[in-house]
């Protein structure tokens, strides 16, 4: 007999994600638990309720979602809740604070779309927590990336986190400063794709700035609201033709965020042992493209 | 495929009513997520989950109620959701604080089994949360309403938000107060219904002062917290007969009130546009009525 | 028609146990509504929602678990529970704070299967909230019941609790300290069955120190962090021989709590007027266990 699907969900917020509520029974969780303003210290406790109610040849159909828009917040407590397993006793956990690891993975898929690696990604807005991700998921390719921000120190350092998460002694991920024109044009030289993943509501390339990456083929806007990260692409723009390139827009990528969503709540369920981070993520989504 | 219907609660009080929840699943609704604490602040995020989470064809079976003890709260809480909405990206809301609309709209029910518009309604406690939705149901069937209070300042005051929600130039709606026996004679001569709709535990009319009312024909009292709201009227009494009147208690509206609810929830998945207050759930009612 | 089993899980925690909602959810309740931070002052408006949405004779599909860690708070709750109801107003409770009552009635059982009334049982760490409530089960059952603690005062006071809980004018129920070898040694002597119901961690009885109980047919232990409670029982033994006694570790005798929970949780929707306490719950067990 398999058992009803029981979710919990863990928010450091105040209250816990609708989004995220509704995303998992509609990927079929029979149950949801849902737990708002979740510190490290409360993991433990609500851990064990997960792994002691079920038998461990049981456990795949209890699981974990780790969200809110805290991203820092929630990688503590996904070190918490591993903190917590041992041997047979865990349980699947997805990890997807604010969107960012669904954003990045859906980010890297439609990139994928149009070039291979070895190839070059600039990230725009590298710095943020989803920037970050689509930095390390393309580092992982195989693409030499591009981390540019308005700041090159901070730039820098994630280009140090990623070369070390992302280890293989092929990696090339490279900083680049946006503040000047001559900055930029540096920085877009001859890439490839560009993804921009800054802050809602700030834009990070205009219309003439875009001239700047003429070499592209492929632009990812993440930001929905106006105004647009990338001048130009509507936030609905999906495979759309301008100039050489084809252009996303936010709500374009949506489609494709959800869906990984949803197939990663599912994915939770077929074992009790698998941690879903961005790569995971879009490993999925690999395989459901193909 | 019709998507499991999912009820998000908004609640502003310290824990989400109880009952709010159970009437919910008896009316159908697959899975409740309960919000306690709602505040103005933390509408747009929920909201959000609601509306971002499915497509609009799909909305029909996302919907919100709000709750909660404090009906002001409650209101403020409906202006926020309903700003957030726009274009097709919206759900159904349903407004029930502290059960003041369905109550009053069961009230309105069986007061119009008994008389019809044009007559004369007196509303005792007309200017608590539940009277002054009676006053703005009965003014908008076409009822001559007076808003009975202790304090004429309030009911005038009551009176001119009722004209003003109902203006169609016909409505008749008139303060009176009940702080002596002459005042209350006035505010009771030649109504056809009194609707006692004050504070649990508060006598409005007791059994000497029934006999002002000597025309009316209905007599309701929406109390169910000894003292009673009317003297005389058993909690349970439903269409019982007493001298010239048929006479309501609170636990016999209780079931019309209870059928309201449910029904309005039901209605709340029929589309994703529909706000159902007081007068809305009023006319789901007299449609089933009919 | 059957209305969907809604549990209300009333828990004085910060978060709602999500050990307990998987167990109920598990036992095949529908809908689990989880309350947190709950004290006596809310429990009025959340049992007026359990008891006024359905009709007495549906009011068997709602019931009411009240868990958390701190049992003294979910004893209050209890308390204020059932001031609530009134005649046919009332839906089923049970009281499982901290599993005590379960794991109680769980150790119960196993000693019943190798020994009955009369008989001795000694219980180590007496004085806790698992502690009491096996001395009780075991003084109610017709056992001689020995309760043991480092202070002989809070032993006394347990005892003297203990008697007046269980009064039939048959119960044997003596205090003893386990301060000095002995002191244990008095404690121990003659007994048939030991249980040791300590805090997590603690070691209540060494290796020699099982020898002063060479009389017992019977050890089980309900600790399972180590150091353990009884040196050199296994955390996972169930029913194992050592010397001339059968023992039990605390994830041995933890098969049988899990049972005893979930058939709790079934018997609550069987009716709507049973408070499930230890002593109903360890009825329901011996019921199956025949």
């Amino acid at each position: 007999m398999t058992l009803p699907k029981i979710l919990l969900q863990f928010d450091p917020d105040p209250h816990p994600s609708s989004f995220d509520g509704v995303v998992a029974i509609d990927a079929g969780v029979d149950h949801l638990f849902q737990y708002s303003r979740v510190t490290p210290h409360d993991v433990r406790e609500l851990v064990y309720g997960a792994i002691f109610t079920r038998s461990p040849k049981q456990l795949h159909s209890t699981a974990i979602f780790i969200g809110g828009r805290d991203v820092k917040a929630a990688e503590l407590l996904l070190d918490e809740v591993q903190k917590t397993f041992f041997g047979p006793m865990r349980v699947s956990v997805m990890l997807d604070p604010n969107g960012a690891n669904t954003t990045a993975a859906a980010a890297i898929l439609v990139v994928l779309r149009h070039i291979a690696p070895p190839g070059t990604v600039a990230v725009l807005g590298g710095t943020g927590s989803v920037g970050r991700r689509v930095a390390r998921l393309a580092a992982s390719l195989g693409f030499a990336v591009r981390v540019v921000s308005r700041s090159l120190e901070r730039a820098t350092d994630v280009c140090r986190d990623v070369a070390q998460q992302t280890a293989d002694g092929k990696t090339l991920v490279s900083p680049f400063s946006s503040e000047t024109k001559a900055d930029l044009q540096e920085a877009l030289k001859g890439v490839d794709a560009v993804v921009a993943a800054g802050a809602p509501g700030v834009e990070l390339l205009s219309q003439p700035q875009r001239d700047l990456a003429h070499s592209a083929r492929v632009f990812v806007d993440l930001n929905a609201v106006p105004p647009l990260g990338i001048d130009g692409i509507e936030v609905n723009a999906f495979d759309v033709q301008q100039a050489e390139a084809r252009v996303y827009g936010a709500i374009g990528v949506g489609g494709i965020k959800m869906m990984l969503h949803r197939t990663a709540i599912v994915e939770l369920f077929s074992s009790n042992n698998v941690i879903l981070d961005a790569e995971r993520i879009l490993a999925l989504g690999r395989t459901i493209a193909n």
